[in-house]
């Protein structure tokens, strides 16, 4: 993988911010490897995507950081330039099922992601020699209705020690503190057992088959204080018959959620995602 | 095609039930061309649909019919035999969208379906012409506030002059009186336009664009009295992205609606479909 | 719909080129309304569409191309600009099958296209009174094998004296003569009724049966001298069991080749895509 | 799981088979969980699956078993009863490439499939340690072009001192020698990189970049001394664009290779699969 500079923006959309943006990459020398951009006419917001070979620069990342300041300033810019080169850190968190984390921690043991888990968080021991085979720390933090509050404290802690690009939630089946949810907007993702907004909360394999759906899904979303109605990053769906029962629809959703929770991160990892008022633009 | 007859069955489940019927099709020398059964473990209760040649069996059908009687009451059946050789009738009701008329129209003009159109009623006149060269009978009842009720006493009126095995909202935008529904249940198929029971009502595609999902969709299912409740007949889904507008989804979802219906429609049209407690079992 | 301004280029990659091209959009007050690019590495060749809001521009658009030439000669580019207020000019040419034909006329009917049909062509008269009902005019030209020559004469006689942007073969079983590929190269859309590269030629429902293929599809590509192997825009699936005959497969199949075909025409006229060495960039 | 007989059966189709078989069943009490059955058309062949409540019958697995036979006699019937009881004994064979590998040791793992793992065989040793974390045993079997008969003969070996009921090529590179492929037909389960009959042999994934196609897939399949034209178990497919490179066709296939391998061996596992004439039957 060559590495590469990702810039990301989003602004009020006006005449002249690619021009600007394109041009200022070309004065420095930047070769263009990606570009994506989008307009939303509905609330006039401009975003854009753009990445640049690394080696191709004339200027040190910090000095193109830098000069691309005032663009920023003159456009009202939200943005960020990420460096490929640096691994992405995560954590983990997860509670007994472990379909989703076997699943990402193979994609990130093949080098699939370009990205290191720092840590598993669990409310459960089940996993730990399975994670720990994997060279990764397990931390074992254990929840009951008393404890719940200690336990949460103790999470929040071992994250405000270190930093990270994303905490995914792989089937943790516990609610995160909104505090907890509000600090790291954007960067907590889920993955719900149902096609949102259909089939909320727990139970939504037995919800699916109790009315009868003939496609059930799942549905990654960032974490916000409102449970199951963040923004959705992805989607995925497959199709049942009559003849398929609850535990039917539990293997085959959880088939799906592998898929889109895996495609949802890969997204995030690449920053390919912008927030934009409770919905997301990804990149793809 | 060979003309066959549909024996479709449901009853409580217990032993012998397939052997029994299986038996007696054989002693009348039906060649089964298709058979299909599900047995409901929640409910315990038990589902059939075979299909015998018709040429095969060495009786009539109404003797076969009449012989069938006693095994339907041994085991408290509820079931009917039909004969494919009869076409199906069909109205289909519209308003100004023309998706699905247009399609199923087609559909049925190519022989896809053993099927006849007795009439299209509307309340708006726009697809009269297009009806018409079809060579189907078009009633146009015009409907507001004030001549609703009057307008689906003269439909009432109409349709109890006539027999027919559907009555298909192919995007017929009136809700239908309960005493019209209740009257045909099992007999009316609609067309909505979500992932049910995502987006409930009208303004689906608005909807969707606002809680910004990764995929749309559509839902066939029977009309009950409680609006958008009915059993699921079969879904359908399509992917979209953050550069689609609400139009986009509309245009995009209409070609689900049109799919999602007309396999419904052939599923209906073929008895291959038992509602059980506000589910189908569709058996394919 | 607004009208725009669509310029398609694609030219070798270097730096500079985005930002050349939008910085002259820009210095025009061009209000960019899309824009979409790719870099194909394995070739070093650069694509761009951009969608211009027409009535944003301080310029004509016959100045606004003039001024364009010399960044299209700098860069070595092809490309073009054209204007959505006017409408595409159509061909449909079909057999006897008329499942695509019939999709076709409801979407430039319903509007979903900007484009009109300027006429159908056919070796059959079946579909002749469907089609004028449309208002569209219809050209017998019967072919056999004596025939077959002069029709194809006849056919190319017509195209010559017109304009046109888009020919769609509709399920027309006929090869066209290289010479009309060739001079059309990049106009001629075929569906064809399989997954290509699997199953080539006629009798491809025959053919996913015999192999026992547990999906079957269709594939829209550009016409080349070359049976089968044109660029590929889009294709399309559908599950299938061992219970489906082969006039399922082409049931469920001719589905899926309305849909694809529908789809790869709205790229088509929306100048979404570009070829590039035997393949299709499709700008979604 | 509540234990069960499962009865598989094949035989020319003629009148009276269901009902001899399911009066067969209900005489000895037998309470029907799951029926299907199917008559091909074309070959006017019949094949049926019914699983049976073990503990409903009457009588002990044995007896049922020979009092079935003079049944199978009559009917010509190819047929076996297994006992879900017993748990499958299945061989995984791998290369490097370890996503489907640990894809089915995950799931073996967390019960999804009642079967155990007797040894993965691989010619490189990369995953012994993964895999004997998972309590399997790990035969690393070289293979050279000179080693490599030598080394089929050692798996030759270990195969013919050993019951199982599939062999699992996870992604193993190797072509199995003829006499082993035919002495176990129906019996190895291959994952093939692509929608087969597309793109045949190694590098499916360079020649689906190399045609343009718009959809990639994996075949699962059993192994026949033909390569890649065993009988398709089941098929997958994903969308991909222009912008993928032959990297991201990888590893979006290889998600639909985990995918149609463990549906496939899902269906395997529960006797769900009967092959006929080069096609299978998959009743679901």
């Amino acid at each position: 993988m060559t590495a590469s500079y990702i810039l990301t923006l989003s602004c009020p959309d006006t005449i002249g911010i690619v021009a600007s943006v394109t041009e200022f990459v070309a004065r420095h020398q930047g070769w263009i490897i990606e570009a994506n951009q989008h307009a939303d006419t509905s609330t006039n917001y401009f975003f854009m995507r753009i990445e640049i070979k690394a080696d191709s620069l004339n200027v040190s990342l910090d000095d193109f950081k830098q000069a691309f300041a005032p663009i920023g300033e003159r456009f009202k810019m939200t943005w960020q330039i990420t460096d490929t080169a640096q691994k992405k850190q995560l954590y983990l968190f997860v509670s007994k099922q472990a379909h989703c984390l076997a699943d990402l921690l193979y994609r990130l043991r093949s080098g699939e992601y370009h990205a290191e888990v720092k840590g598993v968080v669990s409310n459960h021991e089940d996993l730990k020699s399975f994670v720990e085979w994997h060279g990764v720390p397990y931390h074992y933090i254990p929840m009951n209705p008393d404890t719940k509050q200690a336990a949460f404290k103790e999470i929040t802690a071992l994250l405000s020690e270190n930093t990270f690009d994303a905490i995914v939630l792989a089937r943790f089946m516990q609610i995160l503190p909104d505090t907890l949810a509000e600090q790291h907007y954007g960067k907590i993702i889920n993955i719900h057992h149902s096609f949102l907004p259909a089939f909320l909360g727990a139970g939504a394999y037995q919800q699916a088959h109790d009315r009868g759906v003939k496609l059930v899904g799942a549905t990654s979303h960032y974490v916000t204080d409102k449970l199951d109605e963040g923004p959705i990053i992805d989607q995925g769906v497959t199709r049942i018959a009559h003849h398929h029962s609850v535990d039917d629809i539990a293997r085959l959703t959880r088939d799906i959620e592998k898929q889109v929770l895996s495609r949802a991160l890969h997204a995030h990892l690449q920053d390919r995602i912008v927030i934009h008022n409770h919905k997301t633009i990804v990149f793809e």
